[in-house]
């Protein structure tokens, strides 16, 4: 997979699963293939695999399990401080639920926010991100959008702690990700992003910009503005459609560069900056489209 | 509201909403300031007014009511002739339900084919197009989609009946708005083209290619394949973002426009073609995003 | 309309809408009327009426559209005195956006925290309440959600301010109702609730319990819990349905009497604590679903 | 498995996967199981795996893979009727699209409605019924909701073609399910129902009735009224919630047979009828909700 994404042309980082992607395997052997292959760590994604965690990770009713989710997570931290990385993210997936009258929520709610501060407190060096995403495999996730993170992480307290914005998962978290985006600013830091689209219904992990290329750049022109300077991570799932993974992946640079470049271009344009001023989308709208595809 | 419509620029054809925008109105005026702005009249739209349609016009639990919906419709026709128009458009909103054990379905879906019946027969010469949508007033309405818009259409089995297409009502139907275009070409006729955008969860009625332009091209792409000539009608709602409505529908014709020639171009796009031929997306949304906004 | 709610039988307070049922009339016949029909007045709800708030209200671009929608919230909190009531809700419907690019979301923001804090200031003995809903409208509410609004709430931080949470409003936000009222109880205070039931799509406005009866049990248990005294209040559309509104309200009560019965006997139900505790869902839907329906 | 399944206790049928159920299996070895586990055989559903069908199964741009496909399910059809089973059921989830401008709509539709001809040809004495669903793992599904698919079964026009039903897909899809049995029996045949809930945004796979008591007796009594006495299949995810298996079918059997029979009560209830007729909600929810929990 690494020598794959080397192979594509224009990518600069990579981000691993822990601890699948690093199970037996020779940490230094995996840094070497980054290298040899041009490719910085970006960071480590933790995956609490199933049937273990299938009940909870960080939220799991039983105390061992619980234990367990948060050493791994820490030592997924001392691996990814060992391999010269700086950020951890965190999807908890299956911390949710699924009834009614399946969980305490504010039982719920005390473990995932004492497991964010444990984790935070294990390497305030390193980064930890939180990667939200409304549901799947639990049909709630408790961590599903931006602001109920950010309430979980304003909790936790700890300066280490941010978000992750997955352009999908905000969809369907019925956001405006360049939103999203401000709000995270506002509150906590933005640490990762995950570009890709999809149609506001469920994790599409489609390519970048093939369904909401105005939104993405908007996007762009919000992480500019707040300073973002992060890596952009393609979360697509080219397997769903049957696509070559690396055909797809330069689709994917190629389609992010250029509505970059065109957010470069809207970022300082004082007539869209007016109309934003007076939320008059008759003009601003004319104006986005005639820079994006030449209308009118 | 016509005088309005004429000072846009651009615009070609008015449908009037009955009987609202005809109630106590000479029709001979009304032809006349439309001709004065510069517009034909496409067609009429029924409205059946609340409360007294709000439990429904054609399913009505009532055959006073029922009857009384069939009738207006059969006078909107007379009229729409009367004027020189050539199109009716049925949505019928109140047609459906709002909790399970509310309405025997069979006897809803009786009531409506018979009533189409009866529509259509009145005037052979007219079309009468039925416009789907998945809800509002409604929870639920009884034809919430192009399928089962199809279903019923069939029964009915009138040549002078078909289908308008709502590009914010096919996203919130979960549909890709090509594809309904396609299988309405295949089962039934298109009558009529409405045109916006949405985010897919309600009636949005946003400007049109502000969301969705590439899935926009698809459309004009089908379009032209089956051949259609009918209006592009923008059912858009400037009201809701407080916009002055003829900016607004410049915005909507510069867009429109420009999605449309960029439409023709791809149409005939030999390397798409073959990607599309082979369902290879990595190779489709590098060639459409190229055309669209210059990527890669 | 006092009248018909006088008739019901079993509803005991009344909420009113600031200005619309208010303007012109002599706030003490509408008092006279509310006692005369056994009514005692909860509280008032502004509405900001349309064309003038179409683009926002709090958060309109113009100034002094702005002042005007706070002072008029001002003079409604006076009237609110003046009746003896002490709760104001804001549903800030037109707060909001409807493309990408049509405002800054930092500015909507300030502009909805500091009129927050103008309009709890003005009267510090009256509680206002945030009734978010996710569009509608406005394709994207400012105050989508309760996580969204407790972040709102935070900034304003002031003592009198609060939620109220709709029941159908919550569904649709892709919450569960019960956890939403958590949260509310966790990080600012639960001043209204609506009750309702919907399909998890819209702003259905169904009466209690006809989709979700046991989500509805579960928010019951969780309102006695944090030990919520407020008004329930039904926030439902008969007239979406051509319903009688005072049948229509007695189903309500009935449904929401024995629902509130039923969680009555489940909040202290030690096995279904026990299943809870472990997150069994098996156990725990076979306890409810016996005490609701006797299954099993 | 199948122990597992014979130790639930009410189970009186099984359905397998093939090929995936069966790969290498002795079809005797697995029929003796079966019924020494008082288990008969329902029948046989077809998974086409991935990668290999990643790109569709009948819809495959590829011939080999399209007819590898087909002839798949003939094998299938072929062990069926060794096995003396007599449903096959085809979910055709890789049969779909995730972008705009990735196929040719009708092409895809040709070849699902050629396919299902010649699988249905193959052995005209079994039943073989299309389970529809919106999406997943393909962004559409070309089969995605009850009026698509009667619409390519109508094409296909073979009378050993029908529908499965199920019931969290129909949620998801924006159907009322019974509304969707209803449209089955009148267009084609309801060959099987998928029995289980959600929150109608994603296949959530949750126990019955959890969620949506009511529509399931709904749903109950319409397929008594058409007739449909195949099987109820449970199609949950337990491991979803790290539920045990045998526990959680036992609350499905619990809650399924106790809402059947709340379902035959109510069939011939005289108002509950009269209420209907006259789509008089307020009535018939106050009768629905009495027989359910003893509500008024």
């Amino acid at each position: 997979m690494i020598a794959a994404a080397g192979r594509v042309g224009g990518l600069t980082s990579a981000d691993l699963n822990f601890p699948e992607h690093l199970a037996g395997e020779n940490v230094d052997a995996i840094s070497r293939a980054l290298s040899d292959h041009g490719l910085a760590l970006n960071g480590l994604a933790m995956r609490f695999a199933m049937p273990e965690f299938a009940n909870g990770a960080f939220t799991n009713p039983d105390a061992a399990i619980r234990r367990e989710a948060i050493d791994l997570t820490r030592r997924g931290l001392d691996i990814l401080a060992e391999m010269g990385g700086s950020l951890m993210t965190l999807w908890m997936g299956q911390d949710g639920f699924d009834y009614a009258f399946q969980a305490d929520y504010g039982v719920l709610w005390d473990r995932t926010v004492s497991a964010l501060v444990e984790v935070a407190d294990h390497n305030p060096d390193t980064n930890v991100a939180v990667e939200y995403k409304p549901n799947e495999p639990r049909a709630f996730a408790l961590m599903p959008d931006v602001a109920t993170t950010l309430l979980g992480l304003c909790e936790a307290d700890r300066p280490n702690l941010g978000i992750t914005l997955d352009f999908a998962h905000s969809l369907y978290a019925d956001e405006m990700p360049a939103h999203a985006a401000c709000l995270v600013a506002r509150h906590s830091r933005l640490l990762g992003v995950h570009l890709n689209d999809g149609y506001g219904k469920r994790d599409d992990g489609l390519m970048a910009g093939v369904v909401h290329p105005i939104q993405t750049v908007e996007l762009f022109v919000v992480l500019a503005g707040i300073g973002y300077d992060g890596v952009i991570y393609f979360d697509t799932f080219p397997d769903h459609s049957g696509l070559d993974p690396v055909e797809e992946c330069r689709t994917n640079l190629a389609n992010t560069e250029r509505l970059r470049m065109l957010a470069a271009r809207l970022s300082d344009h004082v007539e869209l900056r007016k109309a934003i001023a007076r939320q008059d989308a008759a003009t601003s709208q004319r104006i986005v489209a005639r820079a994006l595809f030449g209308a009118g």
